[in-house]
């Protein structure tokens, strides 16, 4: 009798040992590559390779870092740098062009334990506007920088420097001619919603969940072609398009900039799984369901402290890829 | 018996048309010019009655307008011009200087009903920047401009454009040479804390709630003393320095900036009395001891959709005022 009770205990106890290790091993990432009407019919076998080959290299860059039991803060770095360097994405090289057809590009960065944020807004000569955000977190008294200042900034901090020449494509280039035409045919200096949808897509975001149970959230982008005046939409902007906390999650969203500040809909994710209790995936449902109500459209990815995850979208389509503990990968470009 | 009951039911609906009439009619208006280490040792008694007329005068416009049935988007951007026109307080005339003794303006706005917002960042030549911000919310697609842009974007609306020594007053460059004095002492380009606590304080905001039943809240600031890099603070971001929403609450926060940008302070706010069925001066509290938790400071002001209204701070004071449906004004200065 007492050989089965000793027994007994043992197997609950080595129970136990087994959920806490996996519990404190759990880890995970999330990235998107834009948000946007993403059709099939609309898209090369061949292009949609390269998108699937470049989602799944970008993952698995951040993936090793963070088994190998890495910082979630590199993990999300390197992850988005690879991203902001290949032309395919509207994030660093590629990103779009505004209306003077420069590029002005807007990045941010939080992370979960400390609540600590970094990001740069308008700049034009930095070659990895992420890295840029992580310094003036941790080498500024500031969150957010903006314009030539954030980028003689980033040069004191030894960042990589490029001329705009290095941002700019033959594909971006057309993309803007055709919006300009487009102005010019309506007569306007606005933008229609279809130019909105599609001249838009491309902000690249990472989430993740570190070994050591923290959370990080970065994302990066060009913005909207020909867009005016300083635009600057929601991926700069704590709480909308950047939030990370490690009471909840942490979120990167991409969309019509405009509805997810109004939204505030990183920290709105965030506040719904605390304050009511709810999962990351029907708290990003939730919120994304205001955007649209209100008339916007876009897409979030998330990650909570469990390493549950949310890849939602209300367009028809979002770029991304995810690996979970086990080393899983999913990489999907449609709904 | 039958006379005695339709007293009884004339006397019951009487009492409730006059309590639907008092909430129909419920409205407020509350304003602030900044939080931070304000003494009463280190104050005038000139000072003292100086910024406690301009707090009354300036709180009467608003009030005077939505007394009178007027909209709360003008209530809240006449009060403010006030405030900006004013040189006691940190916005619009009487900024602070940045580093290279310039002026550099933000201000956001924000409507309840339709969660509608304006913003600018970093501008230089508007005189009203408040009054700039509505402009990008009413007349353009987007929520936030900053730089030249946003100076091109308001002269072309037709807002009243200054040179730059319009802004620039005698105590605000002294403030500005003992800044530069500081940094040269502890050989540091950034700044002390002791710094960033003196030289924030003026902010003003303001938060309105109209007969209609509809809450607006405005923001505006020349930000922070000696600021390079084009650094902005929690002024110009929707969810952070300024929040609006019919569910719940009007917010307009003043004070160490990157913490409110952090903690996302005017969203938390409403989210905790949605999500969590708080009090506005509850909310208010709990966020601003979260400010407190990560070592930041500053003031909110706020007033919900049944006129309740919080003015809160973890500093030594505020400059602040208040309307109530009555009449009746309160100004403060001291915690």
């Amino acid at each position: 009798m007492r050989k089965i009770f000793i027994l007994i205990i043992l197997i609950i106890s080595s129970c136990t040992s087994q959920k806490q290790t996996k519990g404190k091993s759990t880890f995970g990432i999330v990235i998107h590559g834009g948000a946007g009407t993403i059709l099939k019919k609309n898209m090369t076998d061949e292009m949609e390779k390269m998108y699937l080959r470049q989602l799944e290299e970008a993952v698995q860059i951040g993936f090793q870092i963070i088994k190998n039991d890495g910082n979630g803060r590199e993990a999300v770095e390197k992850t988005i740098n690879y991203l902001e360097n290949s032309p395919l994405f509207n994030a660093g090289k590629g990103s779009v062009l505004t209306s003077e057809g420069t590029v002005e590009l807007d990045a941010s960065f939080m992370e979960g334990k400390s609540l600590n944020a970094g990001a740069v807004a308008g700049v034009k000569n930095i070659k990895n506007p992420i890295s840029a955000a992580i310094k003036v977190m941790t080498s500024s008294p500031h969150v957010m920088l903006s314009g030539n200042g954030a980028d003689t900034f980033a040069k004191d901090q030894g960042l990589e420097m490029v001329d705009q020449s290095y941002f700019i494509t033959e594909r971006r280039s057309k993309s803007l001619e055709r919006a300009k035409k487009i102005d010019e045919d309506n007569n306007t200096s606005f933008y229609s919603k279809n130019e909105l949808v599609n001249y838009r897509i491309g902000t690249v975001g990472c989430v993740v969940l570190d070994k050591n149970g923290n959370l990080f959230s970065g994302t990066s982008t060009g913005g909207m072609t020909n867009k005016k005046w300083g635009r600057i939409g929601d991926v700069p902007i704590i709480g909308a398009g950047t939030y990370a906390n490690n009471l909840t999650c942490a979120v990167s969203a991409t969309g019509w900039g405009e509805f997810f500040i109004r939204n505030v809909v990183g920290h709105d994710i965030s506040a719904l799984m605390e304050y009511k209790g709810m999962s990351v995936q029907d708290a990003s449902r939730q919120v994304l369901d205001k955007v649209a109500k209100l008339g916007g459209d876009g897409g979030v990815i998330a990650i909570d402290k469990n390493g549950n995850i949310a890849m939602e979208m209300n367009t028809s389509g979002m770029y991304r890829a995810h690996i979970d503990a086990n080393g899983k990968l999913t990489a999907k470009i449609y709904k």
